[in-house]
């Protein structure tokens, strides 16, 4: 199996997948095509049919966006959502409402995990997204997080591909000093904490390529 | 079970989510919110935690987002996907890159199904979604249209979510006079004449509603 991903620093996208592979215990390679730089969608074309990372290739098979490649993974490794019916079914709705939602968010807090830009991209709508998420990280922390069997620390207890869509949330409130109060809050330091964020965080600190909207906030 | 939608005539999203319970026969109350009215957003919310349509409730248990709702309905009708992994797969590819994508397709050929603006709303960013979007068509037809089992005109055969959340684009076509070449021109003409489409197609036409967007091309 192999998956191509963006830079580690940037690519949000790259990163759900990423998480999702590694929490279904799956051994992959990784094809890693910083974005933005001369050559960088031929490169990516010659793997992915949307020009776009994500892209996970298996045994020949070649399934691209973030979404496809976690529900592919979870036929492969059911445990990526959560057993209970009910639980799956809000766990790929918000999985959904981050995949196609939070516009304002993703382009006035774009993820770059080297950065600190504390108390920047503020703007209502911004603030109305962050509101959002944390009342979706609050509900599920409530509703599921408790009592699901195995229980744990993350949206449904245990990791799932829920997670994996919000994490990275999680590295943009820490580069733009976002603090969700209770349980969001501690969700956030928890996801912050889990290995492979921390593996992923270092190679991103360590990257060298910078891309255009990095001139965002200097 | 209730599906709540908004109006037929603009509302993409809630036409996929028709579509599929269609496809799944199921049987489903319909609550139609008219967007972009005072207070659209409010009714919504009554539904909806999003404030989004389309919703789900089905006993109880409310499913929001298009996508999550195929999936939903997925479940209980397993032949909304195709049977076969590998084209599951492909399937899924081509829903989620709808679903997160064509941004420019979507800003500037929305979908007003009662009017004719044939030949506006063209810039080199959309003939380049609508390329992608006929590349799509093709390859799924060549690939797995005719050697489906069951065979049938639709992307996989039979149709599928995949048909679903291309549905949208289906009308924009009609309505932009995109005219695509090949397997990709068959499929749009077989997507207009499905008796769900006509169906709604025929509702949308007696609404009576317009939303401030519609000024976009008079």
């Amino acid at each position: 199996m192999k998956l191509i991903i963006g830079n580690k620093n940037y690519s949000s996208w790259s990163l759900r997948a990423w998480l999702a592979a590694r929490a279904a215990g799956q051994l992959f390679e990784e094809i890693r095509i910083p974005l933005f730089i001369e050559g960088s969608r031929e490169r990516i074309l010659q793997h992915s049919p949307s020009g776009k990372v994500p892209c996970l290739i298996d045994h020949g098979l070649t399934v691209w966006d973030s979404l496809a490649i976690c529900e592919y993974l979870a036929e492969k490794s059911p445990g990526l959502w959560p057993a209970d019916p009910a639980a799956r079914a809000f766990a790929r709705a918000i999985s959904a409402e981050m995949h196609s939602g939070f516009p304002d968010l993703r382009q006035n807090m774009t993820m770059s995990i080297r950065k600190d830009y504390a108390g920047k991209g503020h703007t209502p709508a911004v603030d109305a997204n962050i509101a959002r998420i944390e009342a979706i990280w609050n509900d599920c922390r409530a509703r599921f997080g408790a009592m699901a069997n195995p229980a744990g620390p993350y949206l449904f207890g245990a990791f799932t591909i829920a997670d994996a869509m919000y994490a990275p949330v999680c590295f943009r409130f820490k580069t733009y000093d976002v603090k969700p109060a209770g349980a969001a809050g501690e969700y956030l330091a928890t996801m912050l904490a889990h290995p492979a964020m921390k593996e992923w965080e270092a190679a991103a600190l360590v990257e060298t390529e910078s891309i255009p909207c990095e001139d965002l906030y200097g």
